[in-house]
């Protein structure tokens, strides 16, 4: 039964009967995106959800009670929402807890220093770890170093600054926190500490994971903050040699069951072709996940409200993916991309990078998907969110970008997205609900579009397993 | 022999021989302002000794080893830099310890939340304090709750602004701060919490002192941080009962010792005549006392050094105190004013509002004080430092002002001060050496100016003790 199963009005289905006779769909189109904006900027409930997620369940790191209350949620929420194809699938994730943790200069000054260990390390041996500390500002610089770092405590003091890419921002810094323990481990360093990857300056340590390489020693690894590891400089600089102590009680426990929560709207006329739209519900375990990536989170779940609401009902399935995990293992986006081969995804659409002002879409495919995606993106210029980006994608998405599937971001204006992002500052009221709803208004025009499009965008060449 | 206690050149002197001669001192007064802009915009060590005191010394809260560290480091600076008559005047302080602290929302969810205890308040008692919370914006709305607040925790919870003045800024809400815990003790409230006077975001408790009245029950008082206040309140709009605990392990310890440290340039003609510069050198427990009040320490510190360098001897005593126990107390203040009460101070300068750059200089005078003033302060216009505002002092100088004496504040860009104020992040890198070392030339102006005035500024009628 077409109307028990969807729920929409009938007015509703006679509109799109009559609009699908339109040739290429414009009008039929233009009018949905008309309706999808008034809708999104006027009634969202975007805001009321991040709020419940964030106040009410708060932090969601993988393994934690948060997590497992966001899958019930999320899962029940889109019900409420109207959403009738509404599943979880179980996945088992790492399951690593930070424990106390402390962090002190005990030479030259004697000094507490605030501290965040880095996801997935090891804790520190019984009674801590004191050891010389060695200030260095790349893994190049460390690599200079060679033998100077053995028996220290290495620090990687490079600051960074806001801004895509790989020269400046989050790209040109992170392999130091996701390498640098292995990298300095291998020249018998006995610890790790980063400054920060943040922008803003109080006095507030940002974590993230590491990746151990299996050929080297699993040394302890932490953040401090960017005041802290500059203090730390400047007395190296001074010629002192700086002692830090680390007492961090990180484990990993055996792996814990969450599980991705996926919802759709099935396709009235191609429910075969998938587009996908996707966020983590997972988040760190400091602030509440709430720009990282409770806002990504909301506005795939208001996309499919919206359209139910509006009785939009698409001409392609689109689905909803709540990946479990992003942050420390990417075992949800590995499970779905294994669990659902064989599903025919004509695009994925990723919502990671904060909920500030839509800029537009980054795109990932095969010749002409760019411009496709500009002449969708006309629809956003309302909002600002009309940029078309050459790049695009997401941490969730990449196994399927990895098989040829065109991928795309939303991309959002990105100035202080760093300041918050992996600290105990990612909390609601950094989320503007104005900028919110646009995101949402974004995110919701560009899924209804892709799903109703003539054609599909052009497939990227699968890439060679990395 | 007055070279050797002065050890200015010969050329110095002879410079200054000639300048008394000219009418109204107007060239000498010039040539004077030019080498000393000169030298503070150019050979300042103010940034160099405020990297000492903050890096090295770090905090320097009342009966701290860092504050004992800093009275001797500071008069042994001062003599460093050339200046013969340094004492210390001993004084005893408050010492109050922060112990071990931590607050958790308990009710209706359950997360840990920052919280920097009050300066001056008690511990809870053993096992911690549990209660349900009320949310209030202003001691006048707590006074309105009346009997709701018997048995609970009151949080204030009022946003502030920076800038100047009674109807905004920290003018407008520290009076919750000093004097909340005793207003809701009248009614019977176990604890009191109060969201951060700051003005940024990032989840950062700020501290500051409370004053217990004499006729209430003292009760525990904390602060946390902004965000975590907001999340108190919207949970407690929904309708929840929110409880929380707080483990504060505050102790008032036995008074110790401390020093108030005076440092002075004798006058060539009017040596009983003192113009007096000053700043506190004690801080919070938290960051490292940078803008508050270590910029105003180098800057007094500096001032001297650069007027000895220059070979400058003022026609009247330029006399820099370094006071104690400024944050918690004002025993210094108290006690110098007490020590000195037959001392013919004409006029106190303080530097208390952080090392931003300078604006000018706000004046506490008796008619004809803003002019005379206005006159001096031209000479900073190049470095837009030359505007006068009507009303102006500091914390240390108040007692000499209620006895009529004419007290004057450096007043500095207002914007970011209380995003750092007495939190965590008060720590060097928020001082920016250009700015610091306008302030030095600020002040050495004015102080080397009203030194040599051929009047004296007129006093104010002497205020009734409050």
């Amino acid at each position: 039964m077409r109307r028990a199963r969807f729920g929409s009005s009938r007015l509703s289905l006679l509109l799109l009967a009559f609009a699908a006779l339109l040739p290429g769909r414009t009008a039929a189109d233009e009018a949905a995106a008309g309706r999808i904006l008034g809708a999104a900027l006027t009634e969202s409930r975007a805001y009321a959800k991040l709020t419940h997620l964030t106040d009410r369940i708060g932090h969601r790191l993988s393994g934690s009670e948060g997590l497992e209350k966001a899958v019930t949620w999320t899962a029940a929420e889109f019900k409420r929402d109207g959403v009738d194809r509404v599943w979880t699938e179980s996945v088992m994730v790492p399951h690593w807890v930070r424990g106390p943790e402390s962090a002190r200069i005990v030479l030259p000054v004697d000094r507490e220093i605030p501290v965040l260990t880095l996801g997935g390390s090891v804790g520190t041996p019984d009674g801590g770890l004191s050891a010389e500390v060695i200030v260095v500002e790349s893994i190049a610089e460390l690599e200079e170093a060679g033998i100077a770092a053995h028996g220290k405590i290495v620090l990687f003091n490079k600051a960074m600054q806001a801004g895509f890419g790989a020269e400046v921002g989050y790209g040109s810094v992170v392999g130091m926190r996701t390498r640098g323990a292995s990298e300095a481990a291998r020249l018998g360093a006995v610890g790790m500490l980063i400054r920060s990857l943040g922008t803003a300056d109080f006095r507030l340590p940002h974590t993230g994971a590491l990746r151990y390489a299996d050929d080297a020693p699993r040394i302890p690894a932490a953040a401090i903050s960017a005041e802290d590891a500059e203090l730390i400089r400047r007395l190296s600089d001074a010629g002192d040699d700086v002692r830090v102590r680390l007492n961090l009680g990180a484990l990993q426990l055996p792996d814990a069951e969450s599980a991705n929560v996926i919802a759709e709207l099935p396709g009235r006329e191609l429910p075969e072709e998938i587009v996908l739209i996707g966020a983590h519900l997972d988040s760190w375990d400091v602030g509440h996940g709430a720009h990282d990536d409770g806002t990504g989170c909301v506005v795939v779940m208001e996309t499919l409200r919206l359209l139910r609401k509006l009785g939009l009902e698409p001409r392609r399935t689109i689905r909803a993916v709540l990946f479990t995990n992003e942050e420390n293992g990417l075992r949800g986006a590995t499970d779905y991309a294994e669990r659902h081969a064989d599903d025919h995804h004509v695009v994925a659409i990723e919502m990671d990078g904060g909920g500030f002002s839509p800029l537009g879409f980054g795109i990932t495919a095969g010749p002409g998907g760019v411009e496709m995606i500009e002449a969708i993106s006309k629809q956003l210029e309302g909002i600002g969110a009309s940029q078309v980006f050459p790049r695009g994608g997401g941490a969730d998405i990449s196994p399927l970008r990895k098989k040829g599937v065109p991928v795309m971001g939303l991309v959002v204006e990105p100035t202080r997205y760093f300041d918050y992002h992996h600290s105990e500052a990612d909390t609601l009221d950094k989320v503007d609900r104005r900028e919110l709803d646009r995101n949402v208004a974004a995110m919701t025009v560009m899924a209804w579009s892709l799903a109703e499009l003539d054609g599909t965008l052009p497939e990227s060449l699968p890439e060679i397993e990395e």
